[in-house]
């Protein structure tokens, strides 16, 4: 697990987040004394995970190689990559490099966590530019996604070159800036490439993804079209140059645009201060001031694309959303496809629209941020890599992109597909996992934070299947005989309709049971509670097929 | 509700389930003292309804008007169109109409519900045949669907003929039988159709829905090319004629067939015995007897195309099959596409199999047993209703079919979506809605039957979300002084980390709060209760922003 294992004359790749936790991007690269960190991503939690508000990964291999670690390199400010630096960067309090708005949007988390600004070290690098870093060198290299400034890195070590793609497209005509510097991807796969990390997410799909400025035509003809009524549209909030081509076909129609959802306003104006994003003027108003505006000449950019309960779409959907209601007379677009697991959210803001009166429209007003395999061959023929490690994506993406890989020439042993922990020990000679670092996913919830799999997400797990049963008595606390109770409560168990006959039974049951006990004699504490368990299990397993949580509590006096 | 508001020259359509409830397609038809009842669908629980295992209707306006419902007319036999029947038919004893293979799945399911066959009267209707039902005269039309003797309805009553399509789509080259009988659709639009109620799951699809023969080839293919791999088929466990085609590719390839899941295994048992599928000699094995077969000569169809967590696939795939293990030199084929909502259970399957080795084959193995737009306009064309009520499917669904129907150039005040309880009366002077009837799901928990959104689940949501403290006192039942505690039991609130400390630290603040209240002289039970809510809950709140449920308890001795 350190470095008594470490071979210094290999690299080691070890991804600490990853496949095991989809949207947790953090991965180590080690080289002798030298630890640099690619990413600081946050996951979402899967349905099973209740009352889980997010998952941030286990860094323990950082904490016990703290005196290693040289910094932090991200690729891109979307949370998968960022968000769970305000939690892990307290612990491991060393540098964050990243580009312009990346910084920027990392900037303004940090401000909302205690003295995380003060405290960290931050330096914003230019495509093109490196930093150094202990043994490494990595050099950012420009790439297109769907949010402004990502980058690829190339990772120098001793032990060779790493290209990291980050999260990536091949987009020719940018909507800010340049196109991906496909340029540099050849030189370096001249100069010989040990290995490529290259991102998976649409490694299913064939051909190539189309360029974010394809929708400039459809939200023309989509502004077109619906001259005379108010238009919102919901996209992701990060997407600057979506939202830069709202704003552009809302000027040209003489909209006026608001923006709604806290985290679609607060990227924008880091967006316009960094000048990622150029709005003009008298164009964009608050939302309190769009309704002096006619209907059909304004333009409202919402978050909750992707149906989330508590954005501000949802409300509009519901009607619960204080400011705006939508109805007749509305055109909503859906600039967005669903993320995986979302489709049925999503669906249901669609059927509450409509039901509304207003019209939706789902269809073609989006493209991917992701490359598709057309693009993915693209980057494995200019770098031309020793060894592919497939990153980004569910299993079957990263197995789809090893497909491509091995079509491509890669001798399939030196393709590897990494779990969560995985250490690879790498260099010109060959590669192969060296054992495991621990990994894996620690949960947020409130304030409070835990490990996953703790017996709390089990009881929660219980409790929301079949409810509680507690039954309460209080016993004397010397003789330890019977004085009063059983009692019972219930809660998530029973139906109204049948609880008071239900809650009699249950009473009487277990009444005669634990009589039965001390009538034997019985008045040891943990013999009685079996007993008080016993029953009311069989209760209900036999009447109903079910088994609610029991707590049965013992009082003395 | 009743008689009274009923006007005896107009029909009434009721849909008792439907549109709240996405597959709970159970509509009563009225007329005069005449009530029929097409289908008796059941759903099965959304996400939040949490440890519900079904949702049945609601059928309190049948109870109320018992005396005049004749019967229950099945288009087919699914489960969201049969499978509340063995629940229904306790209260609601009426005679029950189908063509065969429907009415073999449902005596099946009356068979396993105490002595329900024994008790419900019975009667198999041909293609063709009509029954009479009081006012009523229900004629059974063949269409096709993804199950073999679908049928439309031609319901033919005083007020004029509604034509009732069922789930259908338009399959001119069926595996087993006929094809949809469109010369009778043709007939009775000629004479004159008051109301087409018409399938909608499909209506957002341009096009047509392929043949499900063009799925010969497919297999065909998929067998040709996986000639040294054992073969794993996961499909709907009612699709006999994919079964059909399955069992076909197996026997040209001379493979043996096993069928894995009970539901699967039932069917093709009745599809057998009714001649709806034809399986040659020697190709049928057991699971049992599989394994005495080289993998490459062997198929395997089985349930949990879905990804449904209990079925046979789905325990394949994560490892806990009893007799079945896949992994490399297994291809497993889905035929089948996602139900929405379904999506990710299906893609963590897929992640599974191919982590233990398998070939997965997902896309190009199915075609939809549903209408696309030409067919469904095809209907219209055909049938020419007055009145176009779309059925089946999600408001988006049945809004698509509406602007269908328009285009069709039915009138828009002719076009209904009608929501579950919504009473509709027609005949050729007009239709309009007149008011609501007792209408909804209730939920099947176990053996217990109880009202949705009863306060039962919305306990379930917060201990899911939040867990439970419960805090017990013994008091002195005359002068109600504190005798002891209060002790604090939690489940699935606080991690085991941060346990011990945290216990002790609500223990003391509880103490502090019950023992003021004490020296107050507080010893009213509802006031101590509630002094002893708020302090947990103000202690939750502020140090970790969660609302537990909080259970306070008094014991008096």
């Amino acid at each position: 697990m350190n470095n008594e294992s470490n071979n210094v004359s290999r690299l080691r790749i070890i991804p600490l987040g990853g496949l095991e936790q989809i949207g947790m991007n953090i991965t180590a690269f080690e080289y002798g004394d030298s630890i640099i960190v690619v990413d600081c991503g946050l996951a979402f939690p899967e349905g099973d995970m209740l009352g889980v508000d997010l998952v941030i990964p286990d860094v323990t291999y950082l904490k016990e190689n703290i005196d290693r670690v040289k910094g932090f390199v991200i690729t891109h400010g979307h949370e998968d990559h960022i968000g769970a630096l305000p939690y892990i960067l307290k612990d491991i309090q060393v540098p964050v490099y990243a580009t312009k708005l990346t910084m920027g949007i990392i900037e303004k988390k940090l401000s909302e966590k205690d003295d995380l600004l003060k405290k960290t070290k931050r330096k914003v690098i230019k495509f093109g530019q490196s930093v150094n870093l202990g043994e490494f060198r990595v050099e950012f290299i420009k790439t297109n996604h769907s949010i402004v400034d990502a980058a690829a890195l190339a990772i120098f070590s001793p032990a060779g070159v790493v290209v990291h793609t980050g999260d990536f497209k091949v987009d020719y005509t940018p909507v800010y800036g340049d196109a991906i510097d496909l340029e540099r991807f050849a030189s370096l796969g001249k100069k010989g490439v040990l290995a490529l990390m290259c991102d998976s997410t649409n490694a299913e799909r064939p051909g190539f993804t189309p360029s974010e400025k394809t929708l400039r035509h459809t939200f023309d003809t989509i502004f077109n079209e619906n001259k005379n009524t108010r238009i919102i549209i919901a996209t992701f909030a990060s997407n600057v140059d979506r939202v830069q081509q709202i704003i552009n076909a809302a000027y040209k129609y003489g909209r006026k645009v608001a923006v709604e959802g806290r985290s679609m306003v607060s990227i924008i104006d880091i967006a316009s201060e960094l000048n990622r994003i150029s709005i003009p003027d008298d164009t964009l108003v608050s939302i309190d001031e769009i309704k002096n505006y006619p209907p059909e000449k304004t333009v409202l950019i919402t978050t909750g694309s992707q149906g989330e309960s508590m954005a501000a779409l949802s409300r509009m959907a519901n009607g619960t959303h204080r400011k705006i209601s939508v109805g007749a007379g509305d055109t909503v677009i859906f600039s967005s496809s669903p993320i995986p697991g979302n489709e049925k959210a999503v669906t249901k803001i669609i059927n509450e629209l409509l039901c509304k009166g207003a019209e939706v429209i789902f269809q073609d007003a989006h493209v991917s941020g992701h490359a598709c395999q057309e693009e993915i061959k693209l980057i494995y023929s200019l770098v031309q890599p020793k060894f592919a490690i497939p990153v980004h994506g569910e299993y079957k993406h990263l197995i789809a992109q090893a497909k491509l890989a091995e079509e491509l020439g890669i001798e399939k042993e030196n393709i590897f597909i990494l779990r969560s922990g995985d250490i690879l020990e790498l260099n010109e000679d060959g590669a192969q996992k060296a054992g495991k670092a621990p990994a894996g996913g620690l949960y947020v919830d409130g304030i409070g934070m835990g490990e996953l799999d703790s017996p709390v997400l089990r009881d929660r797990q219980r409790l929301a299947e079949d409810g509680i049963i507690v039954a309460s008595i209080v016993v004397d606390e010397y003789s330890g005989s019977l004085l009063s109770g059983p009692v019972i409560h219930t809660r998530g168990v029973v139906y109204v309709k049948e609880s008071e006959a239900l809650l009699e039974e249950i009473t009487s049951t277990l009444t005669e049971a634990v009589t039965a006990a001390y009538d034997k004699g019985i008045t040891d504490w943990g013999k009685i509670r079996n007993i008080m368990k016993d029953t009311l299990n069989e209760f209900f397993w036999k009447n109903y097929k079910r088994r609610p949580m029991i707590l049965p509590i013992i009082m003395d006096v």
